[in-house]
């Protein structure tokens, strides 16, 4: 198919689906033998099956995927919030006043019971002092150095070593039969697209995220700049999402992938369309091999969505039952 | 390269590229032996020789297009303007009091006069009065109606036969060569999806341009809807332009083609890359087979653009000498 997003996963995961049976390497190879695995390797059979009942030409192949729990861990906490807290560190001296000043003295001190206290609106100050103020290709060299260089804390690992391999393999595998695939996460665009491409082989094109505003600036010298402004632009999350997938896709996806009730309504969204539709929702219940976790947590909470998934019969992936593998590393 | 967006415009517009000198059929057939042609065809080879010193991997050969006046017509008025207004008599009988209230009633009596003097705030009003109120997929169903069955006043014809020939054939032309082309409108970004991919061979999610809000509500039935607001997301004109370009597609284009001041951003925008750049403008100057105008134009205008493609030595498509056919019909 298309030559972005494409070639370095090179995991083989689907050849058997077009190969003769029995011939090749088993498709998605880090997923046990059960139901969740088959649900969603007969779909893709399904709707690649030219003249078969539930047969999807391949430009309407759309299939999208939340990031934070869903492609990559999103424990302790959301991994954007990390860069974030480390941004806070970084440009202290630039700001003396945040010594004493929250939710950023919070934040400097490492202290998350105060920095739990500034709220929501605590929390969007500070992602705004230390997402906006620079160009989108300083931003974009920021976020370049911090993900090939920090480190996760219980790991001791890079967090895209923090991808699930299933799900990396699941992504090549919907490529090979002719989809796009796209993330749709409530995290912020342009902390994705310096690194998706290489990470789970998804262009910057396909990224779909929470942003804030830019305005194109020309320099004293003429050069043309992108600005970043400490403004929401779009909140890509919960009833957001299938707003986002509409403004950036204009199609609605046969497939949709998340993990929390942040997803829920794309899943509701896609599961509308007429014709044959896989949802599935990651369930973490590997507190050994990752983390355990659902109704009651404040990230990632997956209780409306479980409970709509369970009586509509989408497919939800019980990490510890469902994959024999979670990360490439183990 | 995608299966999306290829095929359907078998115009073998580009074989010489690849093929031996002399072998095959000349490329971009309807353009004119002459520096515009020469200066992209001569931007494709070099950006797509490996190991050339202009090569440009696939994943970043991004093109982009305005729609209005670029890949088609925009005179005497622009489409979707006529679309707006077919749509007011549609829906006159559901609002009696539009007999005597403007824009309105200037709009019912085809009183182009009064229309222009509601000025902006008037059009606005009249363009959020016929987009606004229906689901996105009744939206999308009312567009195609409309562009399968209106015709162009002076043509008598489709407003799709109102398209290039010479760009759809460049537009072939570039996807043949590794390119993902783009279009970036200040016309909405609903009103063109419907019907982009069948005319111009670029699917929905290459499609950006202005929008009005949506917003996604449960039915009564449980039936999910994004639902149309009489509310403006985003202008994708002018500063717009590169604001849009890194918003939906996050990488920088390699090559521009516009017709307007409206496209003035986006050229600058991609113009500042590094490596090699192709920028274009069409200039409408064939009274007799389509329109002339440029500085002092209402539609379209071309002034300050028109100058700084001069002086910068960008491409200017004169098209009444580099164009041998503008529409197919000819």
């Amino acid at each position: 198919m298309t030559p972005r997003g494409s070639g370095f996963l090179a995991l083989a995961a689907c050849a058997l689906l077009f190969a003769a049976a029995g011939a090749g390497a088993q498709p998605l190879p880090s997923w046990s033998d059960g139901a969740a695995r088959t649900s969603v390797l007969s779909f893709v059979k399904a709707v690649t099956a030219e003249g078969g009942a539930d047969y999807v030409p391949p430009a309407e192949r759309i299939a999208v995927f939340d990031n934070d729990g869903t492609l990559w861990a999103e424990q302790p906490l959301y991994f954007q919030f990390a860069f974030a807290l480390e941004r806070v560190k970084t440009l202290a001296p630039q700001h003396p006043e945040w010594k004493t000043q929250q939710p950023f003295a919070a934040a400097l001190a490492g202290d998350a019971k105060a920095l739990a206290a500034s709220g929501e609106k605590g929390i969007a100050e500070l992602m705004m002092a230390t997402h906006a103020g620079t160009t989108t290709d300083e931003f974009a060299k920021i976020v370049s150095e911090w993900i090939t260089t920090a480190k996760h804390p219980r790991f001791g690992r890079l967090y895209t070593e923090l991808a699930y391999q299933p799900m990396l393999e699941l992504l090549a595998c919907l490529r090979e039969n002719g989809f796009e695939t796209y993330i749709v996460s409530g995290g912020g665009i342009e902390f994705m697209r310096p690194w998706t491409e290489r990470v789970y082989g998804i262009p910057p094109q396909q990224v779909i995220g929470s942003s804030i505003a830019t305005e194109f600036r020309l320099r004293p010298d003429g050069k043309p700049e992108l600005v970043r402004l400490p403004k929401v632009d779009f909140i890509d999350d919960k009833a957001g999402k299938p707003v986002g997938i509409q403004k950036f896709i204009g199609r609605r996806p046969i497939l949709a992938f998340g993990n929390s009730d942040g997803d829920q309504q794309m899943l509701e969204w896609t599961a509308a369309g007429s014709g044959r539709r896989f949802l599935g929702l990651v369930h973490h219940t590997d507190a050994e091999r990752e983390w355990a976790y659902d109704r009651k947590s404040p990230v990632g909470q997956l209780d409306k969505a479980l409970d709509e998934a369970n009586a509509r019969g989408w497919t939800v992936v019980d990490m510890k039952r469902d994959w024999k593998r979670v990360f490439a590393f183990e």
